[in-house]
């Protein structure tokens, strides 16, 4: 976080003042592959991220990407030495093991898109099932109690009471179905909390997260329902709206979807079947 | 906009309605250059977006990104039609004249960053310096009242009350400094409604846009204040925070950057000059 000198202006005020504000700063995302005597390096990705958990990000990236399968195929990961030293911190290179066959031609941030079809969103759904490393099998075992559920925006906000001083920070956080809090990163980007979290639960072994509950601290775009489906997430729950394509994309994986999750409430969009409810009407 | 069925959970019921969703497709900017006996047509990006205005979002990212320098270089923008036609909304292409000789070098949604310096702040900000249309010299006659800047959120608000049954669009917007709104644009992606904004401003032969006052219904990132800053644009007033990068930029380009613009607040974080104050503590 950055202290910046402001001028706090309300009706009938305007005082010389200082604001915490959330720190953006670009991260290069490479990779390293191939066998010791002939590695290669490419650059992957650079995205606009706040620092912190970048080892995570990294890695959630290039796992939600499809471009990695699994944590086996990684050996190191690393802030790497260049010319300019000081920014040092700003390039992030994955070292993957000799074996690791990176799946390379997916690497633009919109490969998804690239799909035999064309451009559409049906393309882009179909593309998601073929890089996925986990099926989308009907799991009705996982569920969770509406009591649960509308008490983890308030468990959220308390985190982030205390981490966010800045109001400018994405959170996504995993939850237990007894309403847990496991495990929250923070980002100015949401995809970007996102791959973080699922980096963090990529090295911690806890792939696929089929009994955990995902929150999304704003909207839910196809993006981040693209990456849930990628760690096998089974109920996502935001506390914004969502896209027509993330409804479509969380019902063609049958992926529990919540929006609008605040103030005592929420909607059902998908596989509402994972929900227990005190109170049904139809 | 699209309607789904879902559950309305309350505390004490759950009934089923439909409800409204802001649509997310993807749409594959292409353009065509060179002289007629030789065009070549490049893909130059993907993005997900809110279908509507899609010839103003191409422009408009061509424009921002540095692609083209003004309107001259475009000849038509058209939806194409492609083997897939069903998808044909999906992809558009922009024909640029003979004489037109894109920025190619900088295609790359994050070309800001690949300066000399590597990957750093301070590099995308002297990136953004050498490929901006406009200088950015200090003005210190256009200014806006702070009276009017306390009404615009409830404006972009009244607007999006008609237009935004989802909840789940972000909007940009321009307002004349006495507080009149010229036009507005809205998508599922924070950087397509700016994009579209421009686009359309462009087309309007608006730009520079140096006496118009941009509303961001959200966050201000570093993305939005680099397309902000290369259409000339000298006031920028945000609904949520800003980003420390956001701020740096806004700095380096004298732009007058408003925080936090709610519930008749809001913070001064660069540039001040540009707003007339009622009241001043210092």
């Amino acid at each position: 976080m950055l202290n910046f000198p402001i001028l706090r202006v309300t009706d009938n005020s305007g005082v010389s003042t200082s604001d915490t504000l959330a720190i953006e700063e670009p991260l290069e995302i490479r990779i390293s592959y191939g066998p010791q005597e002939k590695r290669s390096v490419k650059n992957i990705s650079v995205t606009m991220r706040t620092p912190g958990n970048d080892e995570e990000l990294a890695t959630g990236f290039l796992f939600t990407e499809g471009i990695i399968r699994s944590k086996s195929e990684l050996a190191t990961v690393a802030h790497c030495f260049i010319a300019c030293a000081a920014n040092k911190e700003n390039i992030i290179q994955v070292e993957l093991t000799e074996e690791a066959i990176p799946n390379l031609p997916f690497t633009d941030r919109n490969f998804y898109t690239t799909s035999s079809c064309g451009v559409c969103g049906k393309g882009s759904i179909e593309a998601i099932r073929t890089v996925s490393a986990f099926t989308a099998d009907r799991d009705e075992h996982f569920t969770i109690h509406q009591a649960i559920l509308h008490q983890l925006p308030d468990k959220l906000r308390e985190h982030q009471r205390v981490f966010d001083a800045t109001g400018g920070l994405h959170a996504s956080a995993l939850f237990k179905p007894n309403g847990e809090l496991l495990l929250v990163r923070e980002d100015v980007g949401r995809h970007n909390a996102l791959d973080k979290l699922i980096g963090a639960a990529l090295e911690l072994d806890w792939l696929p997260l089929q009994e955990s509950v995902l929150l999304l601290s704003g909207r839910a775009s196809f993006e981040l329902i693209q990456k849930a489906a990628m760690a096998g997430i089974k109920i996502i729950a935001a506390v914004g709206a969502p896209s027509s394509l993330a409804v479509q994309l969380a019902n063609e994986f049958d992926i529990t979807l919540v929006g609008f999750l605040r103030q005592q409430r929420f909607n059902i969009y998908t596989a509402g079947y994972r929900i227990i409810m005190d109170h049904y009407e139809n």
